[in-house]
């Protein structure tokens, strides 16, 4: 039996709750859902083989979750480089932006030169509230990450793909199927279509949340932030 | 050749730095170092064996890295208990004070009681920023720790320890050794008068940090947030 999963309303009433009577700040949740990719990014892809990893960011809190992964990944060892071509509002994106270029991280605007100097990516686009159509400039984005022959790491859903429905039926993202996937507290709908290895992350909700929206807990060992899952969510 | 340390002015002034200039949010830096010390104390007395844990807080930034482990321990299997007889004026605390309420974590006042029912203590009473007397009314408590034979981790210091000096020559704390320590982000010079087993986590500065503040990098593995030294600072 596969993990219940978390769908998009869900998931946004279940950050609404975080954020409010969970007493829960932006970047609290943040640096752990970004420790979590960028651990998910080391056992796929370690620094020793593919160093150079490119971060996509899209302009929400998907992207956020890049930014904070691009952190951890310098400590661990790569030498990341971030395409950030619309930042949001938020001004935690600017701290975490200002972070990175302490650590001498380059935020670079061509996406396909970038991806040609790269080793390894992560794709932090488009997460749990992405609907509807792709807008610039990610469709040439999103249209490159499905042509490479580098790992791909998505965040929470392959950019582009509907939440529910997965993967667009035409148009940008119809054959886009990432190396990898790592679901953020919990896998979503779309990983019935997603066939890459699966990773589940964001380890701060208890046995109560879980229950009240209806999803599993994932089956973390000892103190770890990430497992990686099988298509009927055992542990591998 | 042991690890360069880190002093009490120095390790101060980082703090502030990471602070202003580094764009850090004291919940994200908390984060980080509240994981580690939870996986810290996973590595030394697992659930399995010692499940109710005994969080001891102090009203500063090591109380704060109790609150945040207590929370984390909840999720590796842990059934925690905390003790915070004096909440600090950071909203940040009370924000991981309700964090932990909504786990059903008990907060309880009677510190000799609660040790009776624990298998294992945090000790975050005080941390690097700690000079002089130890004041009420965590004298006894701390008498109680030097005094237990649960296993006992201290966090960033074994509270009532000059942070330069080491343990105090008479009154409290004298005869306290606890049986791990984690220091966070760099060994504190306390650590050469320390015997027990020797953690290291914080993973979150930089090399040009770690020159500027005249310390070095511990030997992180991979992608933990943890590392145990020896005496001349390798991984064991």
């Amino acid at each position: 039996m596969a993990l219940r999963t978390l769908g998009p309303k869900a998931a946004a009433a279940l950050d609404e709750e975080l954020m409010s009577t969970g007493a829960f700040t932006l970047s609290q949740l943040m640096e752990l859902a970004g420790l979590a990719v960028a651990q998910a990014l080391h056992t796929l892809s370690p620094p020793s083989t593919t160093p150079r990893v490119l971060i996509a960011c899209g302009p929400g809190n998907n992207g956020g979750d890049g930014l904070v992964a691009a952190r951890h990944l310098v400590h661990f060892g790569y030498a990341p480089t971030c395409y950030y071509p619309k930042q949001g509002k938020h001004e935690h994106y600017s701290a975490l932006r200002a972070q990175l270029e302490q650590l001498r991280v380059s935020f670079v605007q061509d996406f396909p030169r970038a991806l040609g100097e790269a080793d390894c990516v992560v794709d932090a686009i488009f997460g749990f509230s992405f609907s509807g159509e792709v807008r610039e400039p990610f469709p040439a984005v999103i249209r490159a990450l499905a042509e490479t022959k580098l790992p791909v790491l998505a965040v929470d859903a392959p950019s582009s793909w509907n939440i529910e429905d997965g993967p667009p039926g035409e148009g940008v993202g119809k054959d886009y199927q990432p190396t990898a996937l790592i679901s953020l507290t919990a896998p979503k709908p779309l990983v019935k279509f997603f066939r890459g290895r699966h990773f589940v992350g964001g380890r701060f909700v208890g046995k109560e949340i879980a229950e009240k929206y209806g999803f599993d807990l994932p089956p973390y060992k000892g103190a770890d932030q990430i497992v990686e899952i099988g298509p009927t969510g055992e542990e591998l």
